[in-house]
């Protein structure tokens, strides 16, 4: 079969591919009287005095919604709700496997960004944090933001986040891997949408003080003169302080890292041989990527990385998003700070040791056992250290137990 | 340990009580291409030119979503939504053990009937039916009839409609056993509130012509001078044609069956025994019923029963929303009607065959296997015929299906 017929098949087989079950035995009566009625009244009595103690007397503790509203699913577009569902789905499957993060997939009926901020504020009793998914540029911006205010579990734009994460570590092994300074290192972001904002943003709250972003109006710089939503203004004033005028050809020439979250095919091997020795390209457009590994390397790049798996150094958010959730809900956190996601970057990073970096090995396998543990160990030691979590755990405690968790399932 | 330590450790042992689970199988990376990229676009191009399949091709099929708002929670009054948490979970468990039903408790963080009535709307892509519960009464009616009016997938409020089919089934077997029938016999319902209601009107469609419905203001009756709510005041035009007046004493006085969903210890043994021969008392209230099993012997009742397990024919919804809902999702229906509920009415009042019938057993067992398929059959079929499934399958499939699902577990 191809393909189509094998990605139905595994998803209708079952109707879907995500089911709940009991974590208690229910087997008689006894069972009965504590599952429900009339013992299921003490747990509840206990939560009315401390609301709290809802993360550790219900499911609500290791349990995060998938939300979305299906206007942006993969390279899909605006599909709505309905045909977002197997994405979100597929989602909460990876949170388990990667993490035993419960979580569930909800996928609202309206793209109105309002209602969606309202609606999902009110499902906070029932969760511990909320991974946004899939919603269109640039409202999904408004919605983070506006969520983050409003509530006191962490909100995740994995669209954004995830894969700015994900990248990142890629290019800190590989900078360190050619020696070289991500404070000084030209880095080159072509696109400025959902994810190419996150990664700008990120590179400059991680010290990049070179970073330049590029749209199809130009490098963005502090006063450019083009139609930018506010996220890219704020890109445009933090990035570029030489204000470096011009098109892609111009920022890459030169430049120590280019990574592209634009579209398919977009880097030349003419453009990438222009960059400076010891190049690292990543090409991050889905389903196609803005070059192919074989094209990077006959243009001379050191280090070259896409999101496809069949070739090295691929870049996935599933080394990410599972860990990032495991670290918040151990401490209970209150929300994901810029740091957590910095230290959730160096902690991926870190999993490549020096002697064993290679060309084609800066980022760790999805399927490498470290990655979830690695990842929700930082996030969660951040988060205590920044006084956004609810519960302290000793050093390393997250990372055995993530691990415990992992290895049962 | 006693019942508080017990229950605590039941639900706080595991982080509460519910948890997700892959349904297929996800342990390479050829699994990973299909539960999620690229794969997983697959379904959903499809899902996204005929969104009905997203119920087979997405969990949505055999999900729902059980809500609460937490005003009105066990005997406990209005707790909030995080104090909620542990009876929709509870009750998730209930609808997986009983009847392979996947749920997710959903408790809203708002009191306000439009926020609610909005939100569980926008939810509707994600789930098959809704499970509505422990709402404060009156505005259970307005958040119930609006939802079932702007949805497409069943809406159903446990409180009343669950409560009110379990102990119809009773009073039917009861009235099977004593040989009377339930146009004529004279029912006295004590107490209008959201079950007391669902249980009065239930019987006006199930075709009972001598009902009565008593509130503290006195038996109810078309043009009573009291301020009902308008649930009530639909009460009390379809029910008393005679226009009795007076108190409970006066109602139970001769009457046929006694139906208590009113408070503790209000029906007396005086009150009992001043009832026809071969009397039906069914005491519902919770956690204390109207009378005590053996006091309604004393009184010469002849079929007694309450909601308590230590005592016989115990009034349990459990035998009923697992199946109501295994039936609607087996064939995709759109609707809970009335006639589905009477359907399950009679399935759960059949499965105590005549000759089995005894005063002490007139009420199926909520762990006898037959409970969830019958009643799934039946609403199943029911849904079939009045042309409010999406699906049709042929007599006796839900059945045998349920039974081999619930096997499993």
């Amino acid at each position: 079969m191809g393909l189509k017929e094998d990605a139905l098949q595994y998803h209708g087989e079952h109707n879907g591919i995500l089911g709940v079950c009991p974590k208690a035995k229910l087997e008689n009566r006894a069972d009965l009287s504590l599952a429900y009625t009339p013992g299921v009244a003490e747990p509840c009595k206990v939560i009315k005095e401390d609301k709290d103690l809802s993360f550790t007397l219900t499911c609500r503790g290791n349990m995060i919604a998938v939300v979305s509203d299906g206007t942006r699913v993969l390279g899909l577009g605006d599909i709505g709700p309905e045909a977002a569902m197997p994405v979100m789905e597929g989602k909460s499957v990876l949170f388990k496997c990667f993490a035993d993060v419960d979580s569930i997939p909800i996928c609202l009926g309206t793209k109105d960004p309002a209602k969606i901020i309202e609606t999902v504020k009110l499902l906070e009793p029932t969760f511990a944090g909320i991974n946004l998914e899939d919603f269109a540029s640039p409202k999904c911006y408004d919605i983070e933001d506006e969520l983050k205010k409003i509530m006191d579990i962490p909100v995740f734009h994995d669209d954004q986040h995830g894969t700015a994460i994900a990248i990142l570590s890629g290019v800190v092994a590989a900078l360190r891997f050619v020696k070289k300074d991500l404070k000084t290192a030209r880095v080159v972001v072509n696109g400025c949408g959902a994810a190419g904002s996150a990664v700008a943003r990120l590179l400059v709250e991680m010290g990049a003080e070179n970073v330049l972003s590029v749209e199809p109006v130009g490098i963005l710089y502090d006063g450019i003169d083009a139609p930018l939503n506010r996220i890219q203004l704020q890109v445009a004033k933090t990035t570029n302080k030489e204000k470096i005028k011009g098109d892609l050809t111009v920022a890459a020439k030169g430049a120590d890292v280019l990574i592209g979250l634009s579209g398919p095919n977009l880097f030349s091997k003419e453009l990438m041989a222009s960059m400076n020795k010891d190049a690292i390209v990543f090409g991050c457009a889905n389903p196609v990527p803005e070059m192919t590994y074989d094209l990077a390397k006959e243009a001379g790049v050191k280090v070259a990385g896409t999101g496809l798996s069949v070739y090295p150094n691929q870049i996935n958010n599933v080394t990410v998003f599972p860990g990032v959730f495991r670290g918040a809900l151990d401490v209970m956190a209150r929300h994901v700070t810029e740091e957590m996601k910095v230290a959730a970057v160096y902690a991926l990073a870190n999993l490549v040791a020096d002697q064993d970096l290679r060309e084609d090995y800066v980022v760790a396998d999805a399927f490498d056992p470290r990655v979830g543990p690695s990842v929700a160990e930082a996030v969660a030691q951040k988060a205590i250290e920044q006084g956004v979590a609810r519960k302290k755990v000793a050093p390393g405690v997250v990372y055995e137990s993530t691990m415990k968790r992992c290895a049962k399932k």
